[in-house]
């Protein structure tokens, strides 16, 4: 049988013994689980971000990877728990939003709520941590083999709970974006996708500072040590970075603020 | 032979490369190890708190695991290294109290002072690093399947070190108990077991809010976002939450308050 | 085939999924590759004190492990990717320095420049992102056994980038250094090695502390409990601390500052 590699993703943070439980719960059930962390430093139930980070780790795994994710703010309501197979991999976790922008990508071949008790930890999950009681317990069968169906019941795909994003608009020379991540670098990554400008220098401008005007380069280094500048990020999307320095920072911006890229035609 | 697992908890943070250097001192033992983190944040030499994290996560690893804890303000002292057989796993890690919480739900079967140098990283250990001199190769051999008593000499566990834990107290109407814990999420857990409310309905109170009457749901869904609310969390005792919020930085609370739990007759 | 087990170091920090994505990258080209992490948390940039840390933890792993270091200002820049094959591992990285230290300890067998896009993720990697396109992809290779010849050209390594890194200074009654490293618990660690005062009593004196005079001692126990004092620290050089204390608060030092090691005749 093909083993099954998992990825864990949650907001649980690295302080207590929370994500540590889950693997031990997994390892109960199939011991030669292989289990790779994307991160768990998720804001508390930021759904948005964790959903940003999935799709940009979910492409680079082997197929059949599990991804397991919990940002769950209504954890012990009546949202259903989810697994859902794709041809590339497995989603597993609430059926908040989380997997939505993966599922923009890639349609569902199968999609099931987790209903069955005999595939938890126990018949009587705890209220607070569907992860160590539900999630943790599918994603140990599903690595070990078990069947999508043998573990809860098919739903409609186009029932899964959607979590818009927000998209960019054309603007008469260019792309109207918001910054929609920072990264540890300070780095601000913005939802203008790549394909608008490549190949092409831009400018970008911020509403709040109408003397600034970001010039775009191929790399980093390119610029001046402690310059602002625009690029395509690794990610796919037009970042503000500064070379050697921290763009969110120097510049004191949020996610969400308003960014205006402009095409300059050479 | 059967496969041993490893978990690892430290208050050795992330930021050096101490936990790596166990790991690879393991490796070069034990190739194959297969090793956990159960967390590396515990607060600089606080046992207490390395012992909640122990007992919290010990259960729900598979029968064998070795859990190696160090967190040992006695380092190079003439503290002992201990390693202890259980009915469900091994313990290994400074004679310092660190076990005391598992030992008080599970009788050890076999306690080793760890005084064979033949075992370690070499004969003069460092007087800072037993982790890395001691520790480490011991649950390499360990993991490997040496035998518990061919690693040190065979003690009495009445001699153990035992640090105590606060337990709480009955009232009239309930129990009053501390805050003993609190999460990623701003969680406030105190020392008073499910056990003592379970199907019930309580009201906490705390004596620095004489005002303040928190109630008690079973989900954090059922509170409104942001109120203060009181319910059984998943490690099994009473805690203090906010619904989508943070209940440690909204009461400015910390670990050893007291509080009560008044028990309703509805 | 022997197994090649990969450690990583980078300063990507723990909040994004670059650390997993690269891990992604390794597991599609070769799915049973064993991973540890060192740590993510260097500071951005920080090429010096990465060659620490790597440094450390290199003697510490099996022969044959690969080590996959990322601290990259430079990326896309110019600057040559490398990977070097010593007698008890390989090194994988940018040429800026990161193995400086290790390089000094140990002569490289055979150096080569990562100058093959067939064994990258693919011809037209990004230029913010080496990790994951370039690095990972041939720590990959390597692990799987890959030769170091068939992943690109052979360099002299003489031609290798330099960090230089700080050495301490004979005085008439001992020697002069500076703080090189700090760790979680704020030990404050000189360039001064242990081999200099082995065996010896001696008294550290700094300079913005003209009436501080700081004895040696053998374990962090010796000392009362929050007194300052200096110790051979487990990586080898001398070091100051404070009993179930943090030196770097109390003394508000940082790495650079100046220290006088003075050797006692006793």
């Amino acid at each position: 049988m093909m083993k099954r590699l998992i990825t864990l993703l949650t907001d649980f943070g690295l302080h207590d013994v929370y994500v540590g439980v889950m693997k031990g719960v997994i390892l109960q059930i199939y011991p030669s689980a292989m289990m790779i962390d994307l991160t768990h430093t998720i804001p508390p139930q930021n759904i948005g971000y964790a959903a940003f980070c999935l799709q940009e780790a979910y492409p680079h795994f082997p197929p059949n990877t599990i991804h397991l994710a919990i940002v769950d703010p209504g954890v012990g309501s009546e949202r259903r728990g989810v697994a859902i197979q794709l041809k590339n991999g497995f989603l597993v976790g609430p059926d908040n939003g989380l997997f939505s922008r993966i599922l923009a990508q890639e349609s569902p071949l199968q999609v099931i709520e987790l209903n069955r008790p005999e595939s938890w930890r126990n018949s009587q999950p705890s209220s607070t941590f569907h992860g160590r009681d539900i999630f943790a317990p599918i994603v140990g069968h599903l690595a070990k083999g078990a069947s999508l169906k043998s573990l809860g019941k098919p739903i409609d795909p186009e029932s899964l709970v959607n979590f818009p994003f927000p998209k960019c608009i054309p603007l008469s020379q260019g792309y109207r974006g918001i910054i929609q991540y920072s990264d540890h670098f300070g780095n601000l990554v913005t939802n203008i996708p790549a394909e608008m400008v490549q190949g092409k220098k831009w400018v970008l401008t911020i509403k709040e500072f109408p003397l600034l005007k970001i010039a775009s380069y191929q790399t980093y280094a390119q610029a001046q040590t402690g310059d602002l500048m625009s690029l395509i990020g690794s990610h796919g999307w037009v970042e503000i970075a500064v070379n050697c320095g921290n763009a969110k920072k120097q510049l004191g911006l949020e996610i969400g603020r308003e960014v205006d890229c402009l095409i300059q035609f050479a």
